[in-house]
């Protein structure tokens, strides 16, 4: 029996760190859980998003998984701790990997983070960073454009340079800040812009990427990896309408796309 | 209380990985265990690294660490397994941060890894890659002439150049080798060197700063990281000359040492 790992985000954002778990670990299995019919939930009460995040648990503990990633940065700041203490197997969020991939990056201690303002007023990197070396000066902005920037399809070009280049102008002031965290599964989507803008000395660390790397370190540790001969497989659920989501989950994903279906949380 | 990270190595060579802990955990308090006297480990029998393994660990578990990490290649390769099964807390060698990083970081799923003779002949690395993606492709390569040369403290310089020019030879007909592992705790001291002759197209892996963050995620994860306000110490023990020893790690560790003596296992 193939045991997968399930992901959960508020819509499509957390497809960046799906594929990235596709490419670090193509030996396993995949259900994903997007509730695009609520999204955002950036500017949702605490309790709404504990509440719905504890729906889609539910729904993919019946489907037997192994690990939980929960790929939205909101829904980390608000359920990580409880999610943790309630269920029986491993829990992982977007946060402190991030901020440990940052710390393990920067030679200056002085560290940019870019999110959603539920984000950015949680203060959840700050305190990540912090919690691990209190000798880092932390610069946190929001970045409210970005979103629908990403959602709008303007990956490049002219607008999405000049939204990024207005959006960053704070963080251009901080000579000494050598890495820049993308607080927002959204943002490695415009990684090439942000990163023209804010210079190339800045090192840009992508949230999905790293959340797959600890993934991997931690099913390695516990010996959970899984090391039969079965093909992989990739289930994806949304919320929301299933061709739009399918249509934007295969951008993303490519081919191995191998079911989409609409669910009722 | 402030339980320490315990550190083993055959030798210097995990000073590497104590600094890069020391940088991204500032909080955590060190004790650094160096077999100088029976060093190297690499042409050695595994039956002698596992029982040489053993007395260090039997004298770092009455010093009350809360992890162990295995910094010397050949000892993880022969001993991982057993003192995970063995051991009541956390045990992290150096061949799997440094593979799921290489993994993390390849776009082109050819990945390169240098090392004593001994660890590649063991295929420690490319068993820990496969077994995370059987699609990569390996080119190992044993560079005996390193190891020496760090030690004779010929970090660059024409000597150096030379060297690595010489040993890497074999690594340079392969255009798709976009990453590579340095499979051996000394070989970060020749880093640049490396870099400057495999060509700034490779990505270069060190065990130590990889190692360093697996350390961060597991004990993160355990919620085992350090919350209090107690400054962190730094111990350092060799089997060997304690001089010698002082003066190695106080080059590689700064300031920061605390305490250096001799010991016998």
């Amino acid at each position: 029996m193939k045991e997968p790992i399930g992901v959960i985000d508020s819509g499509v954002g957390g497809l960046t760190v799906a594929s990235e778990l596709i490419r670090q670990l193509p030996k396993e299995s995949l259900i994903y859980l997007g509730d695009t019919l609520r999204c955002p939930y950036g500017p949702r009460t605490k309790e709404e998003v504990i509440t719905y995040t504890w729906e889609m648990v539910r729904f993919l503990m019946k489907k037997n998984i192994k690990m939980l990633v929960i790929a939205c940065n909101t829904a980390t700041a608000f359920t990580l701790d409880i999610l943790r203490k309630e269920l029986p197997i491993p829990v992982i969020g977007v946060i402190l990997p991030g901020a440990r991939a940052a710390i393990s990056v920067s030679q200056t201690a002085e560290i940019g983070v870019i999110g959603t303002q539920g984000t950015i007023n949680s203060k959840a990197y700050p305190q990540a960073l912090l919690s691990i070396n209190d000798g880092i000066t932390v610069q946190d902005l929001a970045c409210p454009a970005f979103v629908p920037l990403v959602e709008s399809g303007a990956f490049s070009g002219e607008k999405a340079y000049q939204v990024v280049r207005d959006s960053l102008q704070p963080l251009m002031h901080h000579p000494k800040m050598d890495t820049l965290i993308l607080g927002c599964t959204h943002y490695p989507m415009i990684k090439d812009v942000i990163q023209e803008v804010i210079g190339h000395q800045v090192t840009i660390i992508s949230s999905g990427e790293e959340t797959a790397r600890e993934v991997s370190a931690i099913l390695g540790y516990q010996r959970k990896l899984y090391q039969g001969e079965q093909e992989p497989t990739y289930q994806f659920y949304t919320t929301g309408e299933r061709e739009v989501f399918a249509q934007i989950a295969s951008n993303w994903i490519g081919e191995k796309l191998d079911d989409v279906e609409t669910i009722i949380l």
